[in-house]
């Protein structure tokens, strides 16, 4: 079994993304290899312009609305989405692009952020990869 | 370590049901065996007649409603809930009932579709199984 | 690979955290050793009255409401929340709080529930145990 956190990105809500992100780059920095395979509402975020447009889960953390966090978290030292998102391309992690949900969405390339997709997959793609990692995860 | 994908499905929305199945059929279509552990909200699923009340998550995916998303589902030829689960069965995929959830819900036997259903089980049935598996997921 | 279960627990709903206790509680029960990492909305749960103020998932179970829910647990013997969580103490599991959730929530270690805590950590904790388990999974 290989050294590997494979994660199923299906829900876009920015704090599943955030949970999403930390442990794929903590994962890459203690020298496992990460692939996300994004799927259903996860795609969304990336489509052109997807990140910024995430939204909170419908319960507000302690009662703090979407600016409130974004401050807190600034405050905090708390990369952004972007901003782990790079860190994580830089790190080695590889990002699936599920095909099924392109098609069902009605999405071409041209939609997306070309240059954050390793691969554009089907279910195949990911459990290679799945069957061989240590966590497995699906957000 | 057995060659095994062991999902506990404990949502009831349609987009993460078909995650679970595609994941699921995925699997045994690559050699894998599969146990689907249905709980709480997942179990209605298992009702006579769940299958075709889901809902999808509160997002809508690219602002299609499930009218809509259907239609783009058939068009993309994407299988139904019915069908999936029925090639899930087919191709040797197990299903767990939670019994803590019937009792809870005040469901019997005759309220399921029992021709769906392996085994009424509780956490040590899962346990055993996902203990065994590479892929282990919560939907 | 240890004998162990690693569950994220990143969302607050009080049918997500029963999953999590009852997983959780029956991997102790079989020998195995178990962590649970509390970020985001899961971390609410560990403030002073945090329990008890859970709510359910959007969706009625059956169409239940959460008064007529805990009824229905009672009668079926399904412990509380608070005496699960007891449990999952007494037989030796660990519990991790996200330090970054506390420290976007504004939160200091007097406002956590300090008995039920065994360690304030960040995402490398999470990794060393979840990439040796064989049950991981994010609720």
């Amino acid at each position: 079994m290989g050294d590997r956190t494979t994660i199923v990105v299906a829900s876009g809500e920015m704090d599943r993304l955030y949970s999403t992100l930390i442990i794929a780059n903590g994962s890459l920095a203690m020298g496992m290899d990460v692939s996300l395979y994004f799927t259903f509402w996860g795609l969304e975020r990336l489509k052109k312009g997807g990140l910024e447009r995430g939204r909170l889960s419908r319960m507000h953390l302690a009662g703090l609305g979407k600016g409130l966090m974004r401050l807190r978290m600034k405050k905090a030292r708390v990369a952004s989405l972007e901003r782990l998102m790079a860190e994580f391309r830089d790190l080695g992690g590889r990002i699936i692009a599920c095909e099924m949900t392109m098609e069902i969405m009605g999405l071409s390339r041209e939609d997306m952020r070309e240059n954050l997709i390793d691969e554009y997959g089907a279910v195949g793609t990911y459990i290679r990869d799945a069957r061989d990692s240590r966590i497995t995860l699906l957000v």
